[in-house]
């Protein structure tokens, strides 16, 4: 990859992106070009030389077929919120905001299916869905900010991942732009199919190197009629990450299990003001049943066991306002780290279940062998492991000791069988891990690259 | 697609084949030439002109590489249970027989994975999980000889997707040979990731075309604790299928959600003794559950759910072996149907479920345009509709009629958004209606089968 004879925006070009997109939808201002330039990822931003906000698949397909052919590079931009690189504008070029579609095109009770455009916001899908009594479960922590667009190019995951899946196990039809000048639906509008290459699965995780997603169609679920939430405190790691091996194989189905160590309680409790007990670490589980009687007992053997495996402080809330509060402070972890440090690193493996405790502990060996200070936390029931390096990237020195020892610990990841990502993707932050990950399925990756784009014109230097 | 020029086995190539595989796994037997040359469809079955058993992915490396230098057609097969004419040798030349390589590589209780190899089957899978307290949800009812590689070349489900999902939703990694003479890991052994093209899932369906799996991994989950099973049975083909819509927008998940019209019923009865009440239609629900309170109180929902449909009848079995005689009943629907005419015609297409009724009913009114006899069975909680057509090959004009009737009925769940196969799959079947499916998605697909198999040795003529 990576050929970069890319051609710089003329003023002939934002005339033609102007007849294309309109003169309000095409921006060469810096208050746009410096907004458009990075993401969450602590990384050296890049600025574009236009930004264009398109309003049609049509559009899409018209600017994409220019920029190929005028070969200047285009970086699709969801909300913003990756925190891997993955919409930084490398090599210039044009930003395609994809946040003017943003509609919900049709909701379909029956079916339990939605039709949006990719620049929706999570949130605000999951508040239209709510007089239907639907849901799309994928519960990534940026909601707020975060398009669908965004989730569908980086299968991202989040709190429910753990009971009902990613954001891949949710597209059921896709319709994508390539730049070589097509306009293509994949899938179909049903949960199940057997009708060729899946390649609306494939595209889910692309991370917007091979086409632009224009529509999606979503599957949903029906809302869970009863939900109780538990947080159990550990004085000991390897209490609390033991229990969650216990639970996955006990049967129940949590719809979350998280876990927070005492690092990030920390945090949390200074940002927020809640003063949550001084623990080694904190497991939080949410349970959703059809039956409050069902939920009860599930409830009770979680708590039984819990305490078997040695919980010093369990709160069980009575309310769903008091459950809230628990969430919020999950919620908290990521807005409380960086309010404590400039520019945390933000780690995301995922690893086999058997090596959880391994995994978590291997993160704290790394921390002092690098001599920085790490938090850890994450979706622990699938085996999404979030360390969190605490740094400043002004302190060159600590920095880059962080870097080395998140590095370590993603190759480590890979090497017990796990993955580099588990949810954030890979960016240009994780580009480094793809051999070690894949090996020679990288080159495939990359003529798969040429094939769909071969002037590689789409977020050039993403990825691969 | 579809090059021809393909060069016949020459006693060369027999002797390579044999210093590649040994030569008690190389055969030009009659009986292995039969036996190799049809699935379950009752299309025209083709000779091979010879027939390999590899023990090994080295060995399907070198037989792969050999035979597209060679340009031999190689057509992969598993348990020969499939429907669609998917791996039945169109051009002659090899059938990759892969029932040698059917070992359980590992199982990891922890994680909740096992590493197969392809020719293992899928009851055999189960039975050996089971004292770990797992299970691989997918349930075809063909369990008794279908293969795990059979199952992901064509996604597969059954009875239970409904909860669970496809095979596709299992697949967490797969070893994979190409005839460009690449033998490739893709996926990872997690229950998500965000590491690039998901390769793992594209592969999943590609019924043999890019490529032969020679391990996968799969994701397991714990073997439900408590189970209950209820059969409905109605006067109305109307009140029956909408009862299947207020199930699943109720919030309850059962496991299995099957229906069986009248037709159906008395070849059962027919063929197993079973007295079956004769009704229009039956349901049957299965529900799973952790909590034994929790189960009651989602079966007492749906018998009411049922009984306010309209269900003059119902079954609630208070035993295991009770539930058992139903699902025995539910498993005759094929082999009953086998006995009544000498070659049916087995539909599966899917449609939205706000379609379910409709495509019923479609069923029924083609059967009536065209003067053939059909039943209409399937996993309509999912939309997945099997319409079957009863036959016989050797009336010829009745069994043209039938072709025209599922024809229609495939067209018509093309058109309102559903797909073309849910679980059999293209193969030789369906695929004259990939274009009405995919439109220009097709030539995509035949460009990317070029891009995995430039010489087109792999299942040639089948699914494209």
């Amino acid at each position: 990859m990576g050929r970069v004879e890319y051609n710089k925006v003329s003023s002939d070009d934002l005339k033609a992106l102007a007849s294309i997109a309109g003169a309000s939808d095409v921006s060469t201002e810096d208050y746009d070009l410096v907004t458009n330039s990075s993401d969450a990822f602590p990384g050296e931003p890049t600025l574009p030389e236009a930004v264009v906000w398109p309003e049609s698949s049509s559009e899409v397909l018209k600017i994409l077929t220019y920029a190929s052919k005028r070969r200047i590079p285009v970086t699709v931009r969801g909300g913003g919120t990756g925190l891997t690189g993955a919409c930084t504008p490398r090599y210039g070029g044009i930003v395609l905001n994809m946040m003017k579609m943003n509609k919900i095109l049709d909701i379909r009770q029956l079916d339990m299916q939605v039709d949006v455009e990719p620049g929706l916001i999570y949130d605000q899908l999951n508040k239209e869905l709510e007089p239907y009594s639907l849901f799309f479960p994928p519960d990534p922590a940026s909601g707020k900010s975060c398009t669908i667009g965004g989730m569908i190019s980086n299968n991202a995951s989040g709190l429910k991942a753990v009971r009902y899946g990613a954001t891949r196990d949710y597209v059921l039809a896709l319709r994508v732009v390539f730049p070589a000048g097509l306009d293509l639906r994949f899938g179909a509008r049903v949960f199940k199919y057997s009708i060729g290459y899946d390649l609306a699965r494939m595209l889910v995780g692309s991370e917007g190197t091979l086409g632009v997603i224009t529509e999606a169609t979503l599957r949903l679920r029906p809302l869970p009629r009863n939900r109780r939430t538990v947080a159990a405190y550990f004085d000991s790691i390897e209490d609390g990450v033991r229990c969650i091996g216990r639970i996955r194989l006990s049967g129940l189905e949590p719809a979350a299990i998280e876990f927070l160590d005492r690092t990030h309680l920390r945090l949390i409790s200074d940002w927020s003001g809640l003063s949550l007990p001084d623990r080694e670490c904190m497991i939080i589980l949410e349970f959703h049943s059809y039956s409050r009687a069902g939920l009860e007992e599930e409830l009770s053997d979680a708590l039984e066991l819990l305490r078997e495996g040695g919980s010093v402080e369990l709160v069980v809330p009575r309310s769903e306002r008091e459950a809230e509060r628990i969430w919020e402070a999950r919620r908290g972890a990521y807005p409380s780290i960086l309010k404590a440090c400039r520019s945390p690193i933000i780690g995301d493996i995922i690893v086999p279940l058997s090596r959880l405790l391994d995994g978590v502990m291997k993160a704290y060996e790394l921390a002092r062998k690098y001599e920085v200070r790490v938090g850890v936390m994450g979706h622990l029931g699938d085996g999404n492991i979030h360390a969190n390096w605490l740094t400043d990237r002004r302190n060159r020195d600590e920095w880059e000791r962080a870097l080395r020892a998140n590095a370590d610990l993603t190759r480590y990841a890979i090497e017990v069988g796990g993955a580099l990502s588990a949810e954030h993707g890979v960016g240009v932050e994780k580009k480094e891990f793809m051999r070690d990950q894949h090996g020679e399925v990288v080159d495939l990756m990359m003529r798969l690259k040429e094939f769909f784009d071969p002037n590689n014109i789409l977020n050039p230097g993403i990825m691969l």
